[in-house]
């Protein structure tokens, strides 16, 4: 028998964030409309939404731009809209090997400033994460809503790093300790799993899918139903260290064989590539094992598609061709014979853009 | 850019069903209490839930049940629970290939009468679950609350089968035949989706679970965080047809080559058992496969254990302890040492006891 979800009860202050979030949520995806509008598309009463309009305006989230002229009798409808110079959003990457990189947003997830520093020393990170965020928050030239990190590492759902080897992380609350350092809202959650975020929101990636992301190592972020898949100890999308295949493989850092990493990885690829000259050949080796990899998942979530984030020029072409033509040979044609691999098209910018979201969706309830 | 969700707004007539349903819930789940009890619960007031309980005892969902002594002063506490007795539910299970199974249930998915009938030929399919149905409604000694039906094939989210070639249907409205024929609710769902909610709400399984039910075919059911798991075409689940390993295998009956239900599957089981001596080593292998296959799911989804269903003869044993060993082998220790395998305690009721949970989550909102 289970406990009692607490979280599930509905009370009045709920119901109001809630309707709240439904208003901001309403305009972030449909932009401009009336308050009848608005009252139309959530079924919200006009006078609760004259309420929440006017609080929001207080707050600095939405704003009047205009009137719609008439069409018929009566005065014009006077607009509302996200007001998307009223805030912004400050999102930090820290999964390069080289540098960390920081950015100003608005609300829409569009960049505005952008900063990058060298990787610093292990001891060293948190201070320079906080330099950067700071900063990044005097560039900003209105109120920052909120800070977004994605790091490398298994994050729980409390900004609490459970494991993060690169920065000799265990059991660290990165979030916590920004906030003090910072005195604003920080919201910290895996790379991977901030850059699906930034995926569904802003790349027109479907309810099922799985980003996969290849860097120095390769993880994964999934969305089920739209929603993002956490696990049973945060540690959902991490699928480098899976074995692909039954017929062994390059040997992996962690001492297994036949790793998704292995095959997979920037520097497991770039070394292989180095040492032969079927560049294509080595490519669609590695789009194989990705396919192989995949093809349980594809099968057990039903995704609709597979989207890579990483190099282009190694990703991009044999590799994700390969790897889609082995995920339909291995997964069942009558479900799967329209699954898609793509490249994102937000390139670098996707954990940034992602951490974006995480502050949209933790500080305003809008996804 | 997304829809806006029409389901998210929360209107009061919302907030009223699912504090109902929040009432139920916690009854179910924790038994008698007083009204006292179920406010400090549930955070809604005294007089919302002394309301609630008054509109539940007339429709006849929950009694009183007796007084608890008071410990100090005071008048003793009148206790309420679910009316365990004032409805019955009508769970189906269309999974087997000899015969069609149903029962009455208690809302606890405990069986108290239990029918069986032969499968019948393709064209008299729906003629025979609704007079298993009429008589096993008949049977119930409480008004029934619904019927659950678990069945072979892809169902949508309204019980449409959008195929199940066992019974050669594509895009039959089940749900809606069978409502129409019995005048009472009915709700169809595949039957591993099925299974895994029995063993969610009664058998004690974690949040983060994959069932695998072994039979003619090989499917499964999947849970992330408590919820299930759908799909992009209402599919999640079908892993029969994932080809397990780079190394060939038996040719399935769909004609690729290593499908996991080539391995699993028990036609396929039960002729190769014949067919040698050792059958350890050929359980053995078949676990094996099993952990090949799921290994990345497990690694993806973060999944902490595994549930088998079907003939123990077969699942427990050498087939489970080799399926566990090789995905402990095939996934990031640090993560999935843990993982278990192991066979559902519900036997053959597991997508009886399945469906009953489909009518109390659908009828009641409990879960």
């Amino acid at each position: 028998m289970k406990a009692v979800r607490h979280g599930a009860k509905v009370l009045p202050e709920h119901a109001r964030a809630h309707n709240r979030s439904l208003v901001l949520q309403t305009l972030f995806h449909q932009g401009a409309m009336s308050r009848a509008d608005i009252s139309r598309e959530t079924g919200l009463t006009r006078v609760t939404i004259s309420d929440l309009v006017a609080e929001l305006i207080a707050d600095g989230f939405i704003a009047e731009k205009g009137v719609r002229e008439a069409s018929g009798p009566g005065k014009p409808a006077i607009l509302v809209d996200l007001d998307r110079d009223g805030h912004r959003i400050v999102g930090i990457d820290l999964s390069g090997s080289e540098s960390f990189i920081g950015a100003v947003l608005t609300l829409d997830g569009d960049i505005v400033v952008r900063r990058e520093v060298a990787a610093p020393a292990t001891e060293d990170v948190v201070a320079t994460v906080v330099a950067l965020a700071r900063d990044l928050v005097a560039d900003s030239h209105a109120p920052v809503l909120g800070i977004g990190v994605g790091t490398p590492g298994v994050v729980d759902d409390r900004g609490v790093i459970l494991t993060a080897p690169n920065f000799g992380w265990a059991g660290f609350d990165l979030e916590s300790a920004l906030e003090d350092a910072l005195g604003l809202p920080v919201l910290v959650a895996n790379d991977a799993n901030a850059a699906v975020l930034a995926e569904y929101t802003f790349g027109g990636a479907g309810d099922d899918v799985i980003l996969v992301k290849v860097g120095r190592g390769v993880g994964s972020g999934l969305l089920a139903a739209g929603q993002p898949l956490r696990g049973s100890r945060f540690a959902a999308g991490e699928i480098g260290h899976v074995t692909v295949g039954t017929d062994g493989g390059p040997v992996c850092v962690c001492g297994k064989v036949g790793c998704l990493e292995a095959w997979l990885s920037v520097p497991a690829l770039t070394a292989r590539l180095d040492a032969v000259a079927d560049r294509d050949g080595i490519l669609r080796d590695a789009g194989e094992r990705l396919g192989i990899a995949l093809a349980p998942v594809v099968g057990a979530l039903d995704l609709s598609e597979v989207v890579l984030s990483g190099p282009e020029e190694l990703l991009d072409g044999p590799l994700a061709q390969q790897a889609v033509e082995t995920l339909r040979a291995r997964t069942l044609a009558q479900f799967h014979d329209g699954v898609r691999v793509r490249m994102t098209a937000q390139g670098q910018d996707i954990v940034l853009r992602g951490a974006a979201v995480m502050v949209l969706s933790g500080q305003l309830g809008v996804s």
